[in-house]
């Protein structure tokens, strides 16, 4: 077994070698500014090139709809930014879920400074939006719907396919954060009621810096980084070829592989879900059982600390996320796990476990074995845990 | 001699193999998340603080005060839309030079859109700010002054200590675009009178997609990428772990190295200027002949067009740019040279040469040569020549 065994595929992934392979000739050979008319940056115009086109196909988009970016945070902030300042004659009110990235609910609170109205779409118990919710919150001063396909703390798949048909229907536009999804389920953009979507290289064993967002042709969008004609003069800066190249063949990867990685990485996480829930007392899984990204368990742990579990399990050689990665080094609570109805209280006791193609059963299992024994241990520290127990007494 | 000879520096160059070996570990092995809280994670978060930490050093900045982005454009873009929002109760009044790279004034032709009022600082025949225009132009609304270390088609380097004093003494934010300028630039943030800096990794044998924005502890600045608690809160989006390496090592090497890389680069360079001046007739140098980038050449040929210059030298295996490679493609003339006084026709007749430290002086020789043929042969061809010798009469 490894010395080191990596849980959190969901706050980014190792690059895959034969990716970093297919990349390799654009840091140092084909190393030309792709905008340039010359050998070297046509060159690399034709990587950019064939990169754009096969993203393209994959998604059912055309290639002119796809902009690369620095990575999905970027992706995230343009759609929303970048609309939101073009609609805003025909309305300021956003709608937004209350489970949303980091990167699309601080966008959302700039907005706001602005003069924009943001509605935030709850959740059930399991993380799904409720689209008779949606509805009712449309208004006719409603310019942009924000729905992500699948939630990076508890794995949530949302109902995409219905609510881009509400939006569709009310000629608002729907924006589709895909980069917890991206890798894992099948994007599809061609029946034309996703305006723009959101995906990032390292999520799938792709490179860290790049990201994709998907713009409808027509769709009205702003510029967030203003600079040269890159982009179809679009997204300004110096064209990130072996970045691209990257993205593109790591996609390619996990689009052909995809049932079967699903398949194989599903089962690791099924048999740990099982294990923990009948093995360790006072869980609960976060999430819905069976609508979750294949990868995903997260679970909260009564009466511990998930910072207390996540350096235990550390220590052990196991690395996991509580919460999420983006706002680890805080000590809030999640605002997803907060928005299932969760107390504050329990959220705090929460671990996210995401597997990769690179785990194995044996981890899986040694990892259920280490945390049942940090869990009784953590227990028999708590205060609360003791109370629950009647050893102590609330004073 | 090379197949194909590379004298097109300013707008990228290829990535040093030695920083790529450096970078390797930090895509498949030490692939973290920077922000987790784990094994994974930390080594990954102790790579980055040693970039950073050697950067701040190497430009008397303190760590906290460096913060990376996308790249230079993004670092422009930042700089400048992140304060001006934020000073905007002083004044909405915006001086940049009329040289500045297209992130700058693309950024602030987005700031017109909001009430700000752009004043455009001119330069003399050599590309240079004339200081007293600057202190003429600021007023008590002034709340921000952008001029460029070096400029990116003709090299003309800008009189950034004086001109940071003044707007030091009249307490406004200074910003200065050193992308062009890094690595053959010394920079220095030490005496405090510089608010911001920007530069890019791949200008200087770095990597694509990263660059710098220095940000003094004070200086008020919103965000343009919002999201996560990365970058101190202030730039979301996943850590780019290699190519913050990459940055920081490319960095290192073109510091270390710099007063021996400039002095070859240079010796090519003006041997180039001085041959090209002495066998082409009807040329002239843009930029002054020594207050330069030492690795910049930029020649108008009178009678031909820049472009055609450019695929004749390509079809010879040498790679140039016409005006800056950010507007290549477009046909618009250069407005860095229509600052300098030049008319558009003659504007259209430029080429930028950037050498670097992989070029020969056997490169160089060449590539006159073949410069001369293709001069000659453009000449006999241009209707605007034949006009000059009396060989056709003007209609």
């Amino acid at each position: 077994m490894k010395e080191h065994i990596y849980l959190d595929h969901a706050a980014t992934t190792p690059l895959d070698k034969s990716v970093l392979n297919k990349m390799m000739p654009y840091f140092t050979e084909v190393f030309g500014n792709a905008n340039s008319q010359h050998y070297f940056g046509r060159q690399a115009a034709i990587a950019v090139d064939e990169a754009r086109d096969y993203i393209a196909k994959q998604i059912g988009a055309k290639p002119s709809e796809i902009y690369f970016t620095s990575g999905g945070t970027e992706a995230d902030n343009w759609a929303l930014k970048g609309t939101a300042k073009q609609y805003q004659k025909k309305g300021k009110h956003i709608i937004i879920t209350k489970i949303e990235h980091a990167a699309m609910i601080a966008s959302a609170k700039e907005l706001e400074k602005d003069g924009f109205e943001i509605s935030y779409l709850s959740v059930d118990e399991f993380g799904k939006v409720d689209l008779e919710q949606l509805k009712s919150l449309i208004r006719p001063d409603t310019i942009f719907i924000g729905i992500m396909m699948a939630n990076n703390e508890i794995g949530t798949i949302q109902p995409i396919e219905e609510a881009s048909k509400i939006a569709k229907e009310h000629k608002i536009i729907f924006f589709t954060d895909a980069v917890q999804a991206a890798g894992s389920l099948k994007i599809d953009v061609s029946n034309g009621n996703i305006d723009l979507l959101s995906f990032s290289g390292h999520k799938f064993n792709g490179p860290k810096g790049i990201g994709v967002l998907y713009i409808k042709t027509g769709v009205l969008i702003g510029k967030l980084i203003s600079g040269g004609h890159q982009e179809r003069t679009r997204r300004g800066g110096t064209t990130n070829v072996p970045a691209i190249v990257g993205i593109a063949e790591a996609f390619k990867i996990a689009t052909e592989n995809m049932d079967e990685k699903n398949a194989y990485v599903k089962n690791l996480r099924d048999t740990f879900i099982e294990r923990v829930i009948k093995e360790i007392p006072s869980v609960k899984l976060n999430g819905h059982r069976y609508n979750r990204l294949p990868n995903n368990a997260n679970f909260s742990f009564e009466f511990v600390e998930g910072e207390s579990i996540l350096f235990s399990l550390d220590l052990k050689g196991i690395a996991v996320s509580s919460g999420s990665a983006c706002s680890s080094g805080s000590l809030e609570a999640s605002h997803v796990l907060l928005a299932t109805g969760m107390s504050e209280g329990l959220s705090h006791g929460s671990i996210r476990f995401t597997f990769g193609k690179d785990n194995t059963m044996e981890e899986v299992n040694y990892t259920v074995d280490t945390l049942k024994e940090i869990i009784v241990k953590l227990r028999k520290m708590s205060p609360l845990f003791k109370l629950e127990k009647g050893e102590i007494k609330n004073v």
